[in-house]
């Protein structure tokens, strides 16, 4: 497996606020790795994604899961990360980029959900017309989670997340994902320098451990929320999901539909809820 | 064609630094919009993203320069925005998600080079290695581009990005990609939740304007860089890209192989360029 890291030089270039001559530095810096990783399903292509490396078994898991082919550990009959020799392929031995997947017998692999919805509908792709098309039918019944999480224990997720990471502090370059238990604790941290990925390396993690549908749990993504991320959320069974930035109106749609709480902007003190505010308990906080 | 942003209802919770009771406000709040777009060539779906609607055509037009497909004006015989009863598809007729482009006779539609390559390579995909086959050939020169951009220049450009920026300011949800010319003036801004399309919008506009290659011009994109951002600017024939944030190994890798100029951290008045740092000119700052 290569590095999550790479050393590079660089030339630092900083002008003084006061006109004065510029300052060039000559050093070297740790850039986070970007590599291509293969994901083979009974010996076919099924995608290539461009992740840092690092958790790839996870990765290719939690690819599955997100695009709902598998939802149980049993479904995976083996994975494993080739290293060339062990599969036969020659050339590029020890790079390891590529992950193999059985299934269990009689589990067929279903095109992924966007590739499919391109192959049999007639027009492609149609917005709001096609919502229901776009997403994966849920197999945890989300809507009757009954978490409830206290205001100020989402408030203290962001800071405990950073805390988790242990690439973004010599890169500045990586997207993390956490998955925080129905007590608040953060059960697993994942960072690549894509966030689909990062939540990927979380989910498959889970799907793993054994430990889905993640009833009562919240997963935080250091970024942005889209469409993306509610239906891993969502078909990872997670009742709520954070984001640090704004959501897209695509991501509250969905969320909305799936009965999941989405929350954004969580940063500092506050934070912004976009559906099923009835999880997220203000007043508890109140009593404190 | 649907809105760059869409009004939804928000719960915002507040909690005070003095342990004082937590505010709760509902409120309208603006989202960016995110809806998927497909891209069908001669009648056949090549494609679908999702992204923020507006400036379609460009981004269509885009997607294609940046996978190799086409590569001037003349290469696309026809490109529209399908609203349904033009294009004759009914049940969604006026949303307009479909571009449908034409290519010139003789121009047949290359597999998009991540496909490709997962048909092709008996593997799938192994790092290092593969780098060359991951590169889409590029067609222009850029080794040989002798631009030459002091570097107060690129310290300006963040700030007059964000100023070009219409929808982040109601939404603080989008990524920007500009285009600034040789004189250093921004001659394009968009945006978009995917930082892919805001590029692919740009790479789209500077096609149908006859525009390319861009010979002198810089590509700013509001975070990061990565492989995929490498791999636009050069086929759309920047010699500089520029992010805010960092960059990843294999951005630079191919940064470094294609002879583009790749900067990083461009943030305040301080930079880090990581390839081809002839191009950036510190000694011209120092005479001001």
């Amino acid at each position: 497996m290569s590095g999550r890291t790479v050393r590079r030089r660089v030339r630092r270039i900083r002008l003084p606020d006061d006109s004065g001559p510029p300052q060039l530095t000559e050093r070297s810096d740790l850039l986070a790795a970007e590599e291509p990783l293969g994901i083979r399903v009974a010996g076919e292509a099924l995608t290539m994604t461009m992740r840092t490396p690092g958790d790839d078994i996870d990765l290719a898991a939690g690819f599955l899961v997100s695009e709902g082919i598998v939802g149980a550990p049993g479904d995976i009959a083996s994975i494993r990360l080739c290293d060339g020799t062990a599969c036969g392929h020659t050339g590029h031995e020890g790079l390891g980029n590529i992950v193999d997947v059985e299934l269990r017998p009689g589990l067929a692999t279903r095109p992924a959900v966007r590739r499919n919805f391109m192959t049999t509908s007639a027009c492609g792709v149609c917005g709001k017309a096609s919502t229901a098309e776009l997403f994966v039918q849920q197999t945890w019944q989300i809507h009757e989670d009954q978490a409830s999480i206290p205001a100020d224990r989402l408030t203290s997720m962001p800071l405990r997340l950073r805390e988790g990471q242990r690439v973004f502090a010599s890169t500045g370059g990586l997207h993390a994902a956490g998955a925080f238990g129905p007590d608040g604790e953060l059960v697993a941290v994942r960072e690549d320098v894509g966030r689909h990925n990062a939540v990927d390396k979380i989910v498959g993690w889970a799907l793993r451990q054994g430990r889905l549908p993640m009833r009562g749990c919240v997963l935080l993504v250091s970024g942005r929320a889209s469409f993306e991320l509610v239906q891993k959320a969502v078909l990872a069974g997670f009742p709520v999901l954070a984001a640090v930035s704004a959501p897209s109106s695509l991501a509250a749609d969905l969320a909305a539909e799936a009965g999941l709480t989405l929350v954004g902007f969580l940063r500092g003190g506050s934070m912004n809820v976009y559906t099923r505010g009835d999880r997220v308990l203000a007043e508890t906080v109140a009593a404190r």
